[in-house]
């Protein structure tokens, strides 16, 4: 039996993402942008994509631009927000548990000049309001800050920075990665208040090299990516159709998420409660987001851990995907001791996850405890 | 019957392509950024595809990287090289038929302070070794010139660039654009002299959102897309696997890049031989590229006889599907009457064009000189 437990790193695509995509490839595998009854088919089929994604944001579907992926729709958040509002001020507030595809561009636009004011985060992962509040000003020109964090699935106060940017008056763009958010926790832009939000196609078992930006009408943006003008020139480049079309598959397959939520929790609740006796264990993650879960059994570094959960086919990871061989930024923040730290793995929960599964999990975490603390000592 | 004459724009997938993607989709699913057998397994895939896109540009496997296309290869290439070389020298070297999506960049680049130099070309379509000698200087630090234009098929002098670039000492990268050009040329990065090579998938029958770009070994770019630092840091995000399963597949299918070229020459002269009874008929294209031919029936306005092929299940572009609604600046540049741009349709070829099909486009044609024309009178 094969657990996969990474579902934070990727997720499989499902039969009906498959189909939507060979019916684009096989069928309707036109340029949206020609202007003949093949491009015209696939316009339709684009045009189709976007209004799914629209619905499940709560937005219009002209406020959705379809990017390669969360890093790429970071990229033009980030950039094209701060070179837009560069005349109105000098300031950008994000937090020290960005992913790294938001910290980059930060790092980059303090190279540029930017002043970046890198928000700490509590023990949860979390940051708080008042720091929101005190570091926003009349200069503060963006704000990003991720809705679910994808190592620990700490919720950021997304809400309160919209508050914020209000409260002081600034001229400032809210940005929030929901790479992670997407598809878990119920999400509408309005309410949320932001301007600018990423999501990713294979967080949500769509295919891989397929993201999306939304973009509050009456934004400007930068162009970031420069080209053929295609997604109003905020994403130039001819569109990837199968992985547009696999994405609102998966979209619309997303069914009913609070419900979704719960079945996991429930999950999630019944793995902890067999890893009870494992001595020392533990649970690096807030309870909130049940999806994510991060723990530590002390004396087994986080590689040892995977490596031997890999060979009996249950796949979890350390750290994230994206920061391969580092120890942890997030978790340091969070101010864990690195023997905690160089101890953790994630489980990744999805909504297709079985109690099966879990069992298996569980099983070879306790084999794990057993063998290999033994080892060690 | 269906004829598609519209393959600079976009081909269909072949049933290989779609295969090699439900394959990663359904089988290999991983992230190859995880460290566990499923992200391995995926791993695989990921270095199997790029040797074979290596070998078909007789490169290395480690000098070619994946792109969400053609258009951010040309992004990452261009800012990539300006911004790596520019305490080297000021001067960049560009063509004036290029693509948007290395025009749009030049533009921004001179916004930056760098000074382009956009060379014409002759009524061929065709800029002149000359004045890449003459334009190539010491502080030159970027050439970026395209191997085949996309409306009219001209074949540019890349390997005089690098010569220029050679005999004038400078510190310049060679940049070219061989989106048109691949699996129709044979292509050998070594032999052209280029340090950076954009390739695109969907133009020779790969799906849409994939691309490559070929970097020397020893290149050093300035990342344009920031992130988790996959693709050596060259173009971070997570890998789109079925995209880059799916190119790979196209790329292995290529064949014998010459028999295709002749036999595409082949019908594009059986074609023009049916056309000559149409009165003013003008070829706007050089007869060097088979695959590309770009005419005028004088008095037929391009989007006219577009539609009307179209509408009879005939698929041409006027322009470029890059360029919709403008008149085409290649043209332009070529010194062409604005009466014939304005009339112009571009008839792309692929090697799986039969015949049958060039027939019942040239019967078209026939039809739409004879209707068109005298309706127009």
């Amino acid at each position: 039996m094969e657990c996969y437990f990474d579902n934070s790193a990727t997720t499989r695509p499902t039969q009906g993402v498959i189909d939507a995509m060979v019916s684009v490839l096989a069928d309707d595998f036109g340029n949206p942008s020609s202007l003949h009854r093949v491009g015209d088919a696939a316009s339709v089929r684009l045009e189709e994509a976007r209004g799914t994604v629209a619905r499940a944001l709560g937005c219009m579907p002209e406020e959705v631009y379809f990017t390669s992926g969360g890093t790429e729709s970071n990229n033009i958040a980030v950039f094209g927000a701060a070179h837009a509002l560069r005349r109105r001020g000098n300031r950008i507030v994000t937090s020290c548990v960005e992913h790294p595809s938001v910290l980059e561009c930060m790092k980059r636009l303090e190279e540029e000049g930017f002043e970046v004011v890198y928000l700490p985060v509590d023990g949860s992962g979390r940051v708080s309001e008042e720091s929101l509040k005190e570091s926003i000003n009349e200069k503060t020109i963006l704000v990003s800050l991720m809705l679910v964090n994808n190592e620990v699935g700490s919720i950021q106060p997304v809400k309160a920075a919209a508050d914020a940017i209000k409260s002081a008056g600034a001229p400032a763009l809210l940005h929030t990665d929901a790479v992670q958010a997407f598809g878990k926790l119920p999400i509408k832009v309005a309410s949320l208040g932001v301007d600018l939000l990423t999501i990713s196609s294979h967080k949500v078992h769509g295919p891989k090299g397929q993201g999306a930006l939304f973009v509050k009408k009456g934004t400007r943006l930068v162009p970031y990516v420069l080209g053929g003008g295609q997604e109003g020139g905020i994403r130039s480049g001819t569109h990837g159709m199968p992985g547009i079309a696999g994405f609102a598959a998966a979209v619309s397959e997303l069914g009913d998420i609070e419900a979704n939520a719960e079945k996991v929790a429930g999950l999630k609740e019944h793995l902890l409660s067999k890893l009870t006796e494992i001595d020392g264990l533990t649970v690096n993650s807030p309870a909130q987001f049940p999806f994510i879960l991060n723990i530590s059994i002390p004396g087994i570094p986080s590689e040892v851990l995977r490596n031997f959960l890999s060979e009996s086919g249950v796949y979890v990871s350390t750290g994230s995907a994206c920061s391969k061989g580092h120890r942890s930024y997030v978790l340091t923040a969070m101010g864990l001791d690195p023997k905690v730290i160089d101890s953790a793995v994630r489980i990744s929960f999805c909504r297709f996850n079985t109690k099966e599964e879990t069992d298996c999990l569980a099983d070879c975490l306790l084999r794990a405890n057993k063998t290999l603390r033994k080892v060690k000592r």
